[in-house]
């Protein structure tokens, strides 16, 4: 069953919100198995309105609009929409009702007239009750076309669907639909689709989608089945592939699992401490490991070095060192993460140095140019990165790469 | 003039990001005084995208269109909007040498075949060089319609479009319109409106818009006229009027300036050095200050102390206080701020510790429960605030409050 959004508002076309609704009512929808094609925005305009409506009933099943069901004067969505499919507005008295409890329960004094507008309903339309405001969802069906309107906030908005709107489009859905995701990262995403290419020509079901994130590419293996266990004997045998093919490289296949929980999970099962010592990324990199809820198993703490000076006094680098090679070499990076280990008695710190720009580079120290190393027990390794991209660019690249470098030693010293 | 997005990936018809480029873009053309109509999304689907193309490029003047420029097999943009204005295609020379460029000074080992489908473009089209990746950006002209193409990467898009596409869109306008941006910080955004109501009704030209960020508040007044000076004078009273009314909350009137920047602005006017001393945020506050190119100037070390031993042996913070009050209370926060300017001789130090959750709440201890410190001289000021939202957000809020205590601490000691 095919499915598409209509977001009406004029805070949207004049870029004044993001529109997050868009992002949770699609992934809802692919959940529940329908297929979505279409996506479109479009203001408080009858005429386009109406005619971004009649285009999306014509290509698709289920026509899913949000906002534009307020009160004022162009809030207009529930009026075209009932124009167009042809029903007749009248109003409801149960939700006449419940605007008058909903407002008693809000310590208004009296209730704005243009209100009461939102008791007039398209008559016939299926009424979703809203407990988070005055304007109903409402569920339009005619000749096997489906409209569906939901109030733009998302306070309201989500418990509508989560509640109201997905037990109902489930009951319509034929096949049971269930994906798998594999996280993949160190590879480049042209290099994962070259891999890749005989598996996706001959893909129907299970398909496979990839999407790039900075220095990670994810695969989501979906296919759709009569039954559940059907599905996942369906996906099984691909996400195996997939894995042979790519090996270390895959860090998870579960959905919710980022890189930075991957490697507190790596460090949890060796019961391993971790600490960094960063220059260029200047705390981004234990920023990502805090973001794991639990970190404090394995993360205690983490030094910000900056400038030399720090690098000597936190780090014990040597004066000769930095005099010699640089604050930006591999020989002060092999130092960071040694004198972080010492000055912590964690068993690993990865360290990260180099230019982030947009100053600061020269003919042989280029901007981007970036040392990352990492110390477990007496195994020092350190890496060399020419990174591209503005300063922020070259600063996230570094901390995946890092996490990355983090994990690769785990998995090696317990092989 | 009416412009008209479309977004193109099959991610957004899943759910699988947000679409923050339909946001940024839609802001950009609303400031360059183009009108928005309709945004879309469509997939990687030759006959949708193409239909999608056709009637936008019908219905408007000006068609931006994002993503579906990878190296992949399913990347079609540029192949189908070409094929719908009727643009041949052809290798560019020039975008094949910098690809080549690209990956020479980049990661990888070699340049997977298909990265050179990048260096094919439509015949006569305008190309735009992209620094931070292999995807150009492309504008086609064609009978007073124009296409023009971007990478989907918010990384790639953004620059390419300040740099290039707005300069090119400004020269097709028929008035010139100017923009000041005012930033304020720690008023919250209804507060903001209300503070502003009477400006903002009897708004024409120039027009006040709001865009509310995590914990700061964005105010663009926008006039348009026959010159750009005609056009500042309009702008100048009203953005008078606002820093008035607003004072120490407004933190900068410079669009690129960030909330980060404005701070280290202060510290070099002052000559001061600043450290960190992070608990709950673990990083983010000093990865936000190292977002500032030159902040080596006023920001050299920084501490992140996740564990009580950490902040003990670090911070010289007093056991018996963390035994009597806890890592999170208002004792601890002073200490951490004291210890962290003992500790590297640095003017100020600003120390964050709370609870993140989604665990570690109690009674009394709620999650969201935070206590933010700073210490310039020996003043010493601790603020304690209870957010809500999740572990990001809790930590997202923090980073910005501590910022701007930092900032007011300055302001409040050269007043």
């Amino acid at each position: 069953m095919i499915c598409e959004l209509i977001s009406v508002g004029t805070e949207l076309l004049l870029g004044n919100i993001v529109n997050t609704n868009a992002q949770f009512l699609a992934e809802q929808c692919a959940l529940l198995g329908l297929t979505m094609y279409y996506q479109s925005t479009v203001g408080d305009n009858p005429e386009r309105l109406s005619q971004t409506i009649t285009q999306a009933l014509d290509r698709s099943d289920v026509v899913i609009l949000t906002g534009g069901l307020g009160p004022t004067e162009d809030d207009l969505t529930k009026e075209i929409c009932a124009q167009v499919m042809g029903f007749p507005l009248a109003e409801d008295p149960h939700t006449r009702q419940r605007i008058e409890e909903y407002f008693k329960n809000n310590i208004y004094q009296e209730i704005p007239d243009n209100n009461w507008k939102q008791a007039v309903i398209p008559q016939g339309a299926l009424v979703l009750d809203n407990d988070n405001g005055t304007a109903p969802g409402l569920i339009l069906e005619k000749d096997g076309k489906r409209a569906i309107l939901l109030p733009g906030p998302p306070g309201e908005l989500i418990p509508l669907f989560t509640h109201q709107v997905a037990p109902y489009l489930e009951k319509l859905r034929p096949e049971i639909i269930r994906s798998q995701m594999v996280k993949i990262c160190g590879v480049g995403e042209s290099q994962v689709e070259d891999k890749l290419l005989d598996l996706i020509d001959q893909q129907t079901n299970p398909t496979i989608a990839t999407y790039a994130k900075t220095g990670e590419v994810h695969l989501r293996v979906t296919a759709s089945a009569s039954s559940q266990e059907e599905a996942e004997k369906l996906i099984k045998p691909v996400v195996k592939e997939i894995k042979k093919r790519f090996g270390d490289a895959v860090y998870s296949t579960k959905e919710e699992e980022s890189l930075e929980a991957a490697v507190v999970r790596l460090l949890k099962k060796h019961e391993l401490t971790v600490t960094t010592a960063e220059s260029c990324t200047g705390g981004m990199l234990a920023a990502r490991l805090v973001n794991v809820p639990g970190v404090s198993d394995v993360f205690r703490e983490g030094f910000v070095t900056y400038s030399n000076k720090a690098k000597r006094r936190l780090l014990d680098v040597g004066k000769g060192t930095l005099k010699k090679y640089g604050a930006v070499s591999e020989q002060t990076a092999r130092e960071m993460a040694m004198g972080g280990v010492f000055a912590t008695g964690a068993d690993i710190c990865v360290a990260t140095t180099g230019i982030a720009g947009p100053g600061g580079g020269t003919e042989d120290k280029p901007v981007g140019l970036v040392y990352i190393s990492c110390i477990l027990r007496d195994e020092v390794t350190v890496q060399r990165f020419q990174f591209k991209g503005n300063r922020e660019k070259v600063r996230e690249q570094t901390v995946v790469k890092a996490l990355d470098l983090l994990r690769r030693s785990i998995l090696a010293s317990y092989r």
